[in-house]
C-alpha cells in the first residue's frame, strides 16, 4: 500500500482557501450527501470525522479528496499537528465555520475535523490467494457498528483482506468507519454476490471454515489449515444450509448461558484471534 | 433467581383491556419517557422492545410491570403464543393501536410486542464471594451497545455478576438491552463508585485482573486464578495508572496491524473466553 497522502489536485484545492460560512454552500452540500450510501456509491467518496479517525485515516495512506477544517473548534495541538501535516503533504483543506461543520458532524460535540476520502475496493476476480494467509467473509451483516469493529480486529490480527458477500452493510458507512478507528482503511476490502464468492473459492482451492452454533467442533479444538478464508453469517440468520454445505470446517463457540448466539463482532474476532495464536 | 413472571397486580392491570389509540394517553406518555436515562432511575423501569427480545425477557424471570401489544403489528404465531404465554401468568397487557406502538417505538419495522420491566440491582456491600468465579467490572464504560454485547457474553460464559463502575453507561438503556439480547436480565449487576468497588475488592480480598496495551504478560499465557475479577476501562482511556496498579495481574491483547486497541466488548470477549477456556 502507497504510504502518504494521495492528493486530488481538482478544483477543490484553488477554492481552499476562502472560509466557508454558508451551510448550503453546494462543497458543503455535497460533503452532507455522503450520509447517504447511494451518493457514497455514486461518487466513490466516504466521510472520516473525528480527530483520532482523520489521522489514522491519512497514517493508511488513504487516497484524500479533501480535508475539512473548523480551525475554531480544534481544541487540541494534535488536531492542528494533523491539519497542518496534510496541508503539508498537499492535500485541499476546506476551511468552514463552526455553523457549517456542525452541518456537517454527526456528533455532538464535533472536533472540527474530518476528511472526504476514497473507497478503496479490490476485485475478488483478481485475488489470488499465497500459500498461507486468513480472509474473511462476512455474510449480509446487517449492522454497521459490527463491520467497523470487525475491521479493526482484522487490522490487529492482520487478516489479509475481507469480503464483503450478499447484500450487506456499506463498511464505508459512517457508523462502521467510526467503530473501525481506521482499520477500513488499512484492509483490502472486495464485495461480491454469494455465486460470484462461491466461484472465487472453487478456483482458488481455499478451505472455507465456517461458524455456526450445532457445529461439532469447538473453535478452541479445531486444526485450521494454513490458508483459509472464515465465514461468518448474518447477525439475524447466521450461516444457510447451503453456505454450511460450502464449509470444509465447521465450528461452534461454546455458550453455556441462557442466550443462543454472541454478538457478530465478538464471535467473529473469537475465531480470528483463536486462528492467529496459534501462528 | 426466581422463574416465571413476577407480576404487578397494579392499577395497570384493570387498565389493560381496552385499546389505546392516543399517543398522548398518561400511560404512553410514561413508556415513552424511559427512553430518559433520569425517568428509567426516577421509576425503576425500564422498556424492551421486540420479539425475542420480549420472550427472552420473559423467559428470565424478570419482574413484568407491564407488556405492551399492537395486535394489528404481531406478523407470527411466536409473538401471539408469547402474548398469550404472558397473559395466562398474569402479566398486565396494554393495548394499543399501531400508531400509538410506533410513538413508542424507536425501530424502523416495529413488531408490535414491547415490555416494561422492573430494573434490578445488586449491592455490591451485600455480595460475597464464592471460592470460585468471575465478576466483570467496566470502568467508565460510555458505549450502550458494547454494555450490551458484553452482557450477552457474559451470560454465555456464567459470569457471576457485572459491576459498573464509575460514570458508566446505563445497562438499562435501550441500545444495551437490545444487544444483551436478553443477557441484562439474566446476571447480576451493580453499580459503585471506584472508592466502594476498591472497598468491596480489598474485603472479598480477589485479585484484580486488568487488561492494558503495555501489560508485559499476553491474556493467553496470563495464569487466572481461581476466582477474580476482571477489570477493563473505558472505550477512550482504558485503566488508568491508579486502577492498574490496583490489580495483581495485568495482560495485555496481541496487536500485530496499525489500530492500537479493539473494540471494548471484544477485548472483554477474548479474555473471557480465555479464562473460561480453561475452567
Amino acid at each position: 500500500m502507497t504510504r502518504g497522502v494521495g492528493v486530488n489536485h481538482g478544483p477543490q484545492h484553488s477554492a481552499s482557501r476562502g472560509r466557508i460560512t454558508s451551510p448550503s454552500n453546494p462543497q458543503v452540500k455535497a460533503i452532507r450527501a455522503l450520509r447517504d450510501r447511494k451518493e457514497r456509491e455514486r461518487t466513490g467518496h466516504c466521510y472520516v470525522e473525528g480527530i483520532r479517525a482523520v489521522a489514522a485515516a491519512l497514517e493508511s495512506g488513504v487516497h484524500v479528496h479533501q480535508i475539512v477544517v473548523a480551525t475554531d473548534l480544534l481544541a487540541s495541538d494534535f488536531a492542528r499537528d494533523v491539519v497542518r501535516s496534510a496541508e503539508r503533504r498537499g492535500a485541499a483543506i476546506m476551511e468552514v465555520s463552526p455553523s457549517v461543520f456542525q452541518s456537517i458532524s454527526s456528533k455532538d460535540g464535533p472536533q472540527g475535523l474530518a476528511l472526504v476520502a476514497c473507497q478503496k475496493w479490490v476485485h475478488l476476480s483478481d485475488v489470488r490467494l499465497a500459500p498461507t494467509g486468513v480472509w474473511l467473509a462476512l455474510s449480509a451483516s446487517q449492522d454497521a457498528g459490527n463491520v467497523g469493529s470487525i475491521l479493526r480486529t482484522c487490522d490487529a490480527v492482520r487478516v489479509t483482506g475481507v469480503v464483503l458477500v450478499g447484500p450487506s452493510v456499506d463498511p464505508y458507512d459512517p457508523s462502521s468507519l467510526r467503530a473501525s478507528t481506521g482499520a477500513a482503511f488499512t484492509i483490502p476490502l472486495a464485495r461480491a454476490s454469494w455465486s460470484d464468492f462461491a466461484a472465487w473459492i472453487a478456483r482458488e482451492q481455499v478451505p472455507l471454515v465456517g461458524a455456526t452454533g450445532d457445529a461439532p467442533t469447538s473453535y478452541r479444538a479445531a486444526e485450521y489449515p494454513p490458508r483459509l478464508v472464515l465465514l461468518m453469517g448474518s447477525e439475524r440468520d447466521g450461516l444457510s444450509d447451503a453456505q454450511q454445505a460450502s464449509c470444509s470446517l465447521l465450528v461452534h463457540i461454546p455458550m453455556r448461558g441462557t442466550v443462543d448466539s454472541l454478538n457478530l463482532a465478538v464471535a467473529t474476532s473469537l475465531i480470528l484471534y483463536e486462528i492467529f495464536g496459534h501462528r
